[in-house]
């Protein structure tokens, strides 16, 4: 056994980096940083935080696919990061090349339920999916080097976001290259009317989830709606254990009844943070393989 | 590198294991064997395979746990191990640990349905439920070193057989510690009547499968019989892309509605051998662990 | 689509699990405590942190198996609940059954390098692994129900705690069952004798894991340790970027030249949490089928 | 449930797919076939197989790249489609996406070694190598619509077929995007000098392989090959019970002592085909993935 070996490599390894990179290394690692902007469809800030893969800043000039992560009902854009490592998770696959360099970003649309608005769609008094698309998605695609094109979008998320991932892709198929969608909320039932007139935060996000149910709109889309559904790639995952399983099997029921191809994984567990951790390690893959444009 | 370790090392692994057994190391390998039976219930004689762990002949009074892996329709006890290579998954699986050695029987339930009966269950003409119950288990149990108790019983099958080994397990919850169904036949549609009339056998398999139908029995289960179907561990398998995956869906909504508790897997896959190839991995420790009275 | 089955399904069950346990469903579930105790042979106190399994409250009389998880350099007894969801994998996997119900127990042994001693073993001014096996594991299996036997004992552990882990089951197999060791430290050259002889608590650590090398001690064996290595259960896990897999590599050569029986697996990764998390699912299935006395 | 929908499924799909085909939907599968080639190098006829991938006879212009999928000793080039079920693998890896359509092609470097030439090396009265890049590379590019690219060309192969892939892809490094070495002879110890000058068969195999050792080239390679390595994607896997694990060790430390990215994985098995049939899973994608110039 040499000597010293595992601390020779680390230094070479380091000085090996640093040589090439005017001395600054952490310029070849990846980083991850919460950025807040100004949303005018809102009326106020809002959050979220991206995840910049290693050689980003050493590349000045590279392009990079974007997969729009979504959190939960509750969470915010930081658990995707601080829960679900998504930046552990990607630093691996993207060094074994199972996944492409891509931007990861999650946007804020959540928190307590009692105080925050939650949710991906327009509600009223709170149109959130206008924000998303007219000035989120230009806001990343203005700020970081990202590649402006359904071929160079993904969306996914979990639950309420695995929910708002399949509707966006949905409705804007034009937007993204794949869907993944995990434990995901495809569909409620009606919400409490009364609720809904007093402008109740949830029963407002409980009625869009019924009104833009995922479930639905595969039953009732016509050919050409089926026919856009097809130009992008379906997976949906959830686990056995998870409350919500039977919506996502009706889903897929329904996909596979209008002939739009969707892959479809049962894995053991529930509605936690552990199954969308290694969701992850499918997911990355999944939305790298159906880049277009990139590799 | 030192020359020739390997055949070192497989020289003196011989040497050693003859050392102990009498020169002769065929009695540590496991084994696999075909045997024929008569069977006076069915009037005719009957194959079925056998596979016997490493250890079996060797140990000569240890008794063993086992399991009852059905085929599919049209398949016969061979095609387990000549296409799903069980013997080389329960070699492996046994060596690491990740299974108990056990005994795996295969009988006989198939070949051309336009000539051959297929299927589990009595038939007019044609009892072989009666058979496997009557006479085939009681022969597993007497001819080899088996544990003769519910605690050491398994099943486990694909297609025709998952639907098989379901039935079996719902209706003899005695029987059986659990219950292993790949891409499994759990309902079929109504029979063609005048064609069951008729004694066409392709036509009375698909009356008992309907009569039988999983789905439904669980639907229509009382508290006694779910009391009954919780004392079986149940794992239900199937592929995204399989054509029966609808009905194993309907059966586990059914099992959750019950409150029977029961695993759930969707895999990347279709009705293929590939699948039960693999399925055997996750199959053989799940039976294992749930082997009582055995360690 | 049945309205509010999700709901009802939550609210049933957990009015079945409060009829049945005084409404206090809380003893139902698993849980997670940090315990001070007082080391008299380290003349300080010591934290350890404890999970204790779904029913354990519940069950008052029932005794389980513990697995000791040791922590690597410079964390200490939370970093396996904290980062390595310890609990939440835990839950997961006993649910499904592919864990048995055990007591999981960690213990401090590390903290800043710099000011805490780190390491499980003797070291001059701090008889570490005195303390571990002459009052850590009695004061476990005093407070709680465990089951005082080597049959029902499984160590693990990650890097520094991985090689901890190997070299307590190697000089005390009459103590375990199974080891599992992840990305583990399984020897390190020569410490700076200076600085032994002045105190430095790293290279005290590194005096101690160069003298009771793990790698070493298999090659140095004679037939009698070689036989009581033999009645352990090895597993040895480590990412193929690990900076410490050539140790393990090394380590598992020698296990094989001494004919004792190792599992050994090189997945993708690196010496992190991602690894460490995704390892409790080989490692807790593996060290609960070799518990004996207890199914 | 809906009856008959199964068949009706099946039925619309066979429709759907006959409408777009000019009612021929064989010309949509997936095939293999058996061809004979004259070498005039080897001065004899010798067989492959070939797969080509669903699409192929459909889409009369589109190019695919090249797996070269290599067998061990004593084996022939039918092995990894009769045991290794190559052909079930690719199929439903492609259908899902996680490899892309490709052909795979086994040449025939085996059968019987007491009386037929295996191996993959030049050997004296048996110039396979030249065969392999001079007549049996151009052929498979001039009869299928290969893409004639280091980009779009891959190497794998099991035992002595891992070996052979590893050499090929390290003297040949010009010719392939990315090498997978399953269970792989990396090198073996001297041959017997007489029998080599005897001409015996596996004398001179023995000696190509020993004067071709993967592990010494990685050992002995200067700064100029290192960098020639370092353009083609590695990928090692080898069960923790083949006695060939060792090479495949030593491999793996020279690949990174040389800094040349290797992908490494030990997983559960010995050298069998239960292992090299499970290996495809990783191995396709992996191909996939690090092919160039087509997606």
């Amino acid at each position: 056994m040499k000597k010293y070996s595992v601390f020779m490599m680390c230094l070479v390894s380091i000085m090996s980096l640093c040589a090439q990179n005017g001395n600054d290394w952490r310029r070849l690692m990846s980083r991850e940083e919460r950025v807040t902007m100004h949303s005018n469809v809102l009326g106020t800030d809002r959050n979220y935080t991206v995840y910049l893969p290693a050689g980003y800043d050493a590349e000045e000039t590279r392009r990079y696919p974007v997969l729009y992560l979504l959190h939960g009902m509750s969470d915010d854009d930081r658990r995707w990061y601080d829960r679900g490592h998504a930046k552990d998770v990607a630093d691996q696959l993207i060094s074994s090349g199972e996944a492409v360099p891509m931007i990861i970003v999650t946007p804020d649309a959540g928190g307590n339920p009692a105080e925050k608005w939650n949710g991906y769609f327009d509600m009223k008094g709170w149109p959130y999916e206008q924000f998303f698309f007219n000035e989120f998605v230009p806001e990343i695609e203005k700020r970081y080097r990202a590649i402006p094109d359904k071929g160079a979008r993904a969306v996914a998320g979990l639950s309420m976001g695995g929910g708002g991932s399949t509707s966006y892709a949905q409705r804007h198929p034009d937007m993204f290259s794949s869907c993944y969608a995990m434990s995901a909320l495809m569909h409620l039932p009606e919400a409490d009317a009364s609720k809904v007139a007093a402008g109740d935060k949830t029963a407002l996000l409980t009625d869009a989830v019924h009104r833009l149910s995922c479930v639905e709109y595969v039953k009732n889309a016509d050919e050409k709606t089926k026919a856009d559904l097809r130009t992008v790639a379906w997976f949906v995952d959830c686990g056995d254990d998870d409350f919500l399983l039977e919506c996502n099997m009706d889903f897929f029921k329904a996909m596979r009844n209008a002939w739009v191809p969707c892959q479809f994984r049962v894995r053991d567990g529930g509605h936690t943070w552990e199954y969308w951790n290694s969701a992850l390690y499918t997911a990355l893959p999944f939305v790298s393989r159906n880049f277009k444009t990139v590799k």
